[in-house]
């Protein structure tokens, strides 16, 4: 069960354009995403309502997508203008629906429930993935395991010491600093200072620093799955925990889940530097190293993932470093579940 | 559900014979075909009664197939001659059931209903199959979709323009002529007449021809799911309408869908020509272009099983054009129904 | 449903090691094994109580095994000794339970069920799979498919004359020759005398002998699927089946058949000899030829898997062949009812 009246992050900008149609299942619904005349993006539900084909393996023809299968043609708001055989009526069930779609700092966020509801002042702010003064390289992994495990492990950092060793974590004390957490009233805010310590493996790569810094952590984890982390080192001593980051190093990272099924699930990512921003190698090196530490979480949660299904009684142990995705679940179930009761009573 | 009185294609000859067993799954029942000591094709249920072993995976032995498990045989009757261990007695159990099958023009055609059903005179007429005046390549296709998405394919011919723009189809306004169709007792008969239009692309690249064409296909679609056509083109004007085809390319088409299960269909295909017959690569032309149409179909027709495996509850939207594939349907449905209320009833 | 309270191979010996943990599903549990301070196996549930990671992809530190996604460690016992986040408290829920394990003759038995009725003593004999006399290659199959299909091959040697036809088996006379079938009470004893015969194409290969032979196959098949058999083949008329071994090749196999899961099974094999102890080629060459004969078992068991995965109805017919494996299976139902009945009753 999902929650349907949030904004979900459907794509980067880029993946969508009509070269080459993209068709995306967003909380199990196949949407295909085209641009219209306008080169806004029109998304309709992935299914032709003639015989089911995919629209996705269609093509757009001007300001129109058709169908290739029997060639029905759609209008950018998803009214259709052509059906085979000669037919002049168009029977109404022939129209699409057309969800809200908000292209904001290269995201394209989709709203899957009630249109009217659909608030673009909803969106989190993520202006740097449009900013002269940032760089970042935009990405996506696909995942095959619901999106919660995704959250949760995006609320517990202890797990950086252990599967990031050598990537993201380092410190093996890491596991051990007790972060701040802080409710929102759409999820979390965790914060971690790590002072006076090692700098992260990926940090000592990329700047070469090799005694110890101040560092931090301090990220919103906001519903339906949105991360948003300031996050950095400076020199030991220099302020950064008291405001002066003019020695740090900064980043800001932007990563999305967005469920695609039960057991999938889309992974958004991006962390963008505003040091070095003429030099391509070094965002190319800070991405290397993102992305090397995301597929070892791939990998342990896919396998975390097998292994629960195993066994469907099993029950996890909350720990005290559960408390933020512990808090994050409750909320989500508390949504999904008050959508539901709405739903049913209307 | 399938109807099970009734002559499905199960090989192309060429494929049975005694060197490699051929073991295919018909209608949901596994079934190994083999060829008995006069030539003739047998077919047994495909599963040894001893212990279940695929007799596909078996060997003949003179007139007698033998399972290479544990080295029961069964001669052409399926009356079973050996069980191992110095056993004399052979139970009754051990004897297997002959399929009736009739071999006829480079097909194998096999009844999986009531034995005293199995009339020969019922099977359609092929002739070109194994006639000295045509040419052709037998094929066969496999697909992991139900036989009506196949069966709805080849009953609308709309899609040509799109599906097959540069292979079979070729004009877009094809997908508006609008064709004859007939109730036949056992299928439909669909004709179409496209006078003065552009040669389609195979026959352009078959026979050169750069100018207008008047053009037919004309089939009869029959239960189980056996497609029949007489098409060609001719310069325009050339009498192929009224009856005149001394100008004209001509094309004879046999092909057949027989279930395997719920979720996938055998796909027999072959089109014969009667011009140019002493040259084979008109012979590979012609099927290199069939096969390469036929692809296109295989994409959507899995595209479009994909979308609607995704949304059970999904209802097709009837056009003008599903006239002949929606009382195809009608058709099958009623012939299954009144065979299992026979079948409930006995 | 699986017997708990036996013992059953879990691993060879030399595939517990620190480097690579071994995670391994036996009756539906996933299983870590690892090697304590001592060098002796411990062998825990493969799944985290935390968050349910397998333990297989963690790490041996010393005298603990860590969890590699947030950390937590576990000592020999099973007990938990740290958790992440500078939490003091120490769950009860995180201690782990350790099970049985013996190690004896290169084989690793683990015991499922209730640990106070973990006798050792209960253990098969299997002296030579760690003996200065005899030689062998271990080795290790996976199949996909319930035990009870292993242990019906295991238990009815007339497939030798079909399924391992150049193999293992040889003469086609094989197959009627009946076995003497003595129960144990955990199983069964199968003998075979063939005499006067030709030898089996593998000890043709491996001894270079052409004339006849006086042959053996004596086993015990016991409960829950070990093999072990006495073989070997005498230069005919030396007085082998009185007990003169003098002249004769002979065999030690030892075989395991443990299932995984439901539809899974693992294969532990070997096959000692007793002569040519110091040439390792005598021991490829014998190793080679089972495994080639264990490979024709292993695609005519999974072929006969999936035809019966086909019908679910099919009742297998039983010969006088299948007199030892109908035992066996009858045994192993009365054993797991009874088990199931007093688990239920306390």
């Amino acid at each position: 069960m999902f929650l349907k009246n949030t904004w979900y992050v459907a794509a980067w900008s880029h993946e969508i354009n009509n070269e080459a149609l993209l068709g995306r299942t967003i909380i199990g619904t196949p949407v295909v995403f085209w641009r219209d005349a306008k080169g806004e993006v029109a998304a309709f539900p992935d299914r032709c309502p003639h015989r089911g084909a995919p629209l996705s393996k269609g093509r757009v023809e001007g300001s129109t997508l058709r169908c290739m299968y029997h060639g029905m043609t759609f209008n950018g708001q998803g009214a259709c203008t052509y059906v085979p055989g000669g037919q002049e009526r168009i029977p109404a069930a022939a129209n699409l629906h057309r969800f809200p779609v908000v292209e904001r700092n290269n995201w394209a966020w989709i709203w899957m429930g009630e249109a009217d509801k659909a608030d673009p002042s909803l969106i989190p702010d993520t202006y740097w993935l449009d900013s002269p003064e940032w760089r970042y390289k935009p990405d996506y992994m696909h995942y095959g395991v619901n999106y919660l495990l995704i959250a949760d492990n995006l609320l517990d950092f202890s797990h950086l010491a252990f599967v990031h060793e050598k990537t993201l974590g380092g410190s093996a004390g890491y596991a051990d600093v007790r972060p701040e957490i802080e409710r929102l009233d759409n999820g979390l805010r965790v914060s971690r200072w790590y002072m006076d310590s090692p700098p992260a493996p990926f940090v000592k790569n990329l700047v070469g620093w090799t005694d110890n810094v101040d560092r931090w952590n301090m990220y919103d984890f906001v519903v339906p799955g949105v991360f948003l982390m300031d996050s950095g080192s400076a020199p030991v001593g220099t302020g950064a925990r008291e405001g002066d980051r003019s020695q740090a190093v900064q980043f800001r990272s932007a990563q999305a889940i967005t469920p695609e099924t039960e057991n999938s699930t889309h992974y958004f990512f991006s962390q963008a530097h505003n040091f070095s921003i003429d030099d391509p190698s070094v965002t190319e090196t800070l991405h290397a190293g993102l992305l090397a530490g995301f597929k070892e979480d791939w990998d342990m949660i896919h396998a975390q993932a097998a292994s629960l299904a195993l066994d469907p009684d099993f029950k996890m142990m909350p720990l005290n470093v559960d408390n933020a995705l512990g808090n994050f679940r409750a909320l989500m179930k508390k949504l999904v579940s008050s959508e539901q009761a709405l739903s049913r009573a209307a």
